[in-house]
């Protein structure tokens, strides 16, 4: 295991097992149960919901409590459908994804949909199940970054379907959707659960913000140059479909520098945090040198 | 305009205002934004929201509050995006909806799944957006209808993508999930707005389960006897298509005593609501006897 996989062990197994007990709601057909499960259970490194528990602990007193869990679960459940409509013939037409095939390849098209459908309506459905007094915050905070202005508004760019600014300023705002609203999201949910105050949630959000568009930049390094073993999906995607990176748009020493510049960014952003946001910005540092 | 359309009449201004208000955030995409237009105000009865605002007023005091306006829209966001969704190709693959081209038709499947998605998250948006202590409650019961045992599972069965049952029971599991749950649930967060007990509450389930139901019926009857003109979709497609009916399972005579079976257990199911809830009662009428 690498130290990010360590960084990340810690929450690892509490989100695989909670994802198991509140994704799929009793009397859901077992059909489309298994293609859920198949969506969300299929591996990866469960950044966003560690990132949930990552930043509670930043903010607050004790370990995590269960609405912290449900945050988690939930943000990752909206990650999940995002790939599988993502990699739909009409969007992406994706047909590998984690090293395994996509779910409309594995379950059909109309499945894949429907699943999608379920797994973005239970993560709203697993926020609000215990009445906590914290729901309407949270669930405002996942609907936002994962709407029409948010994670929608990304997929809309980067396909095309609306009218996108040429050079780097399109690209930004692509990604700044696309990826950085969700784990934006990710660290400010985290941040409502742990109790924080209006300041604090802002600095936690630009911490998010800066690393999510950081995070995008290495995708698109490593998309660029590494092989489909390693990466677990088609490489070279992008620059096949005509999709603008980072990469084509200003070249690879430019688009490294201008991660470094987002990681500072990240890490500056903790600082009102102090001591307590050590891990948030040994994240940064591990993202940022990471190969796969 | 028929007595239905009377008795909605009352409601379906500050329905409509209240799409317009709430249906797009800021910073959506134009394109984005036109096509979730297209998809929420190209009329329909609004029957769902005002059952949230006809069950309020059995239950409450006074007027209608702005939480019960956000349950109405959220209601209606959700059922537009279902049907925008169960049009696609992969789905049902229609290509007229209340008399106009679907979604994909107008703007692409890429674009229909997109705004499909943002409808759905924007319900959820719309609950939570004023922190109200009822947020918890209205969610759950949106996501649950919603989701993977509710509505999503009734478009799974009725795709035939899940073992269904043969007969009359198959038809009920279909449609209690593809119909009444929703229409259940219309009632029920319109209870919730109004304060209502847990028993209220559950005989206003009750009452939207069996009305839910009955509409259905209705809808299959007037499905195998109406024009495309009078229904503003493709009549008779049901059949065609090889999707069970009550018409072809047990006949016009037994599905019209069901549907009459169905409307008294609405009726009895409003009983310990007494007078206040006569507006309800008179919907069950209403919808019985439509010819549209």
């Amino acid at each position: 295991m690498d130290e990010l996989g360590q960084l990340l062990h810690a929450y690892v197994d509490r989100i695989e097992a909670d994802l198991r007990l509140w994704l799929v709601e009793p009397l859901t057909p077992p059909t489309l149960a298994e293609a859920m499960n198949y969506c969300v259970l299929g591996g990866g490194k469960r950044l966003r919901p560690a990132m949930v528990y990552l930043a509670a602990e930043a903010v607050g007193n004790g370990p995590p409590d269960e609405m912290t869990r449900r945050a988690a679960v939930a943000v990752e459940m909206v990650h999940a459908y995002s790939l599988v409509h993502d990699d739909l013939p009409a969007m992406d037409d994706d047909t590998l994804r984690r090293g395994q095939p996509t779910a409309h390849v594995k379950f059909g098209e109309a499945m894949a949909i429907l699943a999608g459908d379920a797994l973005l309506t239970r993560a709203f459905g697993v926020l609000s199940a215990t009445g906590d007094n914290r729901c309407p915050a949270l669930v405002a905070e996942l609907a936002s970054a994962a709407g029409s202005a948010g994670m929608i508004a990304g997929q809309v760019a980067d396909m095309n379907l609306c009218p996108v600014p040429p050079g780097l300023e399109g690209l930004e705002m692509i990604h700044s959707r696309k990826t950085a609203a969700m784990i934006r999201a990710s660290v400010r949910m985290g941040a409502i659960c742990g109790g924080a105050e209006e300041a604090v949630l802002a600095a936690i959000g630009n911490y998010g913000e800066s690393l999510g568009l950081a995070f995008q930049l290495i995708d698109d390094m490593l998309d660029a140059t590494a092989s489909a073993e390693e990466l677990g999906k088609t490489p070279g995607k992008d620059a096949r479909w005509g999709k603008r990176t980072h990469m084509e748009v200003i070249g690879p020493a430019r688009t490294r520098e201008l991660g470094r510049q987002l990681t500072r960014s990240a890490v500056e952003a903790t600082k009102p945090l102090g001591e307590s946001a050590g891990k948030l910005r040994r994240l940064v540092a591990l993202l940022e040198h990471r190969t796969h």
